[in-house]
């Protein structure tokens, strides 16, 4: 049994993972911020400890606890190089919970957790693995020889800012054109916004209504439902998402890709035309294509991949 | 001692090359396409016994053969996957001169090579390691863990086929918009001869006919004579550069990124706004910055690159 933390803005979530990576028991505990490493990793460790005892189990039945956690991660070091959301620089983060317990500690981005997560679950042992999050932002991890590759300074993996449009609308990382300024649940939104603008016979608006707002459905559901103008937001939207992949493809050609993230749960209705722009315009056109498929474990993934990296410590 | 083999689609290039990279002695023969793989490596299998006889050698001194090859590149299988320029599908070449030699014989992309030989020249033994050519073409390698990586079909690390502009100028794989149809050497002289229509008091003009034709170094000379144009042109030429390589530095944070190809020899006149570009739109604020320096082998890269991928036989 491992303990995987999902260390966030808001919350910080943990659970207990078997070793083939199924989540027997989960908890959370506000994360609180702003306030000093320590004093999270103190509540990461109460937290543990309560998930630990709950389950009528000690520390001698745990191998290790892997915490994933946004920004860029020294892994080597045990430490939060930087993060922007944790207000945290060079935090020591895996060692300050080494104090609390007799275990192997690991730390990676979470991105990079939720990927080794899912490659566990979906990689079939590949050799090359890339995931993809579709949410508020674009993130995604790569994993090469069963291991997460993070960069010789643990800021790599950043495939959300890949250039789509040299010299587009600007990004929230502070360059323009980023893959993710086009291909997230935001851009998505603002898209439909768009559409919606120009369209005001269009059934959008009637879906927002019913939602209360606009967001990453709207336009696939008024789609599903015939309308025209959302058909051609939900084209256009799959289209900036697949010209990205088409770059990652040409760079990796991994034997999986899957994607998740909130707006992966439109299912065939996102891939067949993603697959279709990618066959289309990838580089290899007489060799082997990867495979790309629907994440599984949603919410899950980050947990089950930070507990199982502990494995490979 | 270790041959390395640099498979084009006008010459068959070879060198001895010492454990330590260094070429002692070359020679070429011509490919002749089209004709049979067999008859290919035929000649590959003469001009390497030559090579070997005229250095005062014997096949015992020499501890393997590489082959460098256009195309994608099965590398366990020792063969051709698909190359468009030699006009090979599945065609094993690496078996086939084995039949020639009682030696190791190791084939890979010839990108990848070159991206290899800088490895092994610059690379300082780095865990991440990108090279990148700025030819008639951008071809690129990527070196993880002192290993090529290929992906899982051989077609990877394909670099300039990223998308710089999604629904850009038409590129010459069939997709529309890669970084190779802004970066490439083919593309900047486009870029100048469309500036040189627009200035006709631009010093370009002088340079080209001094040349006798337009060249990727008709803007940078006439630049660095202070022509505006010129000028304008070259930082157009380098912001797409570092453009793409931003998509690059994002996904890979690599410890050393290398540039070659042609334009490289441009030196710090290109690198300088590049470097700058690159520091002032990547994702990573705050964490080392990847080294960005010029290639140093050249034309040998491919040879020696070669050669050496024999040491992971």
């Amino acid at each position: 049994m491992y303990v995987g933390i999902d260390l966030g803005g808001t919350n910080i979530a943990a659970g207990l993972v078997t070793d083939d990576g199924k989540i027997v028991s989960k908890g959370s505990t506000p994360t609180l911020l702003p306030r000093d490493y320590t004093e999270i990793v103190k509540d990461m460790a109460v937290l543990t400890k309560k998930l630990i005892a709950d389950a009528g189990l000690t520390e001698a039945d745990i191998k290790g606890i892997g915490i994933g956690c946004p920004g860029s991660i020294d892994s080597k070091a045990g430490a939060v190089a930087f993060s922007n959301n944790l207000k945290m620089h060079h935090a020591p983060v895996a060692q300050e919970l080494k104090k609390y317990f007799n275990l192997p500690v690991s730390i990676l981005n979470d991105a990079d957790a939720a990927a080794f997560g899912e490659y566990m679950a979906n990689g079939n042992n590949a050799d090359s693995f890339i995931f993809i999050t579709l949410g508020t932002g674009v993130g995604g991890g790569i994993v090469i020889n069963k291991k997460v590759y993070s960069g010789s300074n643990g800021a790599g993996g950043e495939l959300g800012h890949i250039t789509l449009v040299h010299g587009g609308v600007p990004c929230n990382c502070g360059n323009v054109g980023c893959w993710e300024a086009y291909a997230s649940v935001t851009a998505l939104i603002r898209q439909t916004k768009e559409a919606m603008e120009k369209h005001p016979e269009s059934l959008m608006h009637q879906y927002a209504e019913k939602e209360g707002k606009v967001s990453g459905r709207t336009s696939f559901d008024a789609a599903k439902a015939g309308d025209e103008a959302a058909k051609a937001v939900v084209a256009q939207y799959c289209e900036y998402v697949a010209s990205g992949l088409v770059s990652i493809i040409n760079i990796f050609q991994p034997e999986k890709l899957v994607i998740g993230g909130g707006i992966s749960k439109e299912g065939e209705y996102l891939l067949k035309p993603i697959r279709e722009y990618c066959n289309a315009h990838e580089y290899n056109k007489y060799l082997k294509k990867v495979e790309i498929s629907i994440a599984t474990l949603f919410n899950d993934a980050g947990i089950i991949g930070a507990a199982l990296s502990c494995k490979s410590l």
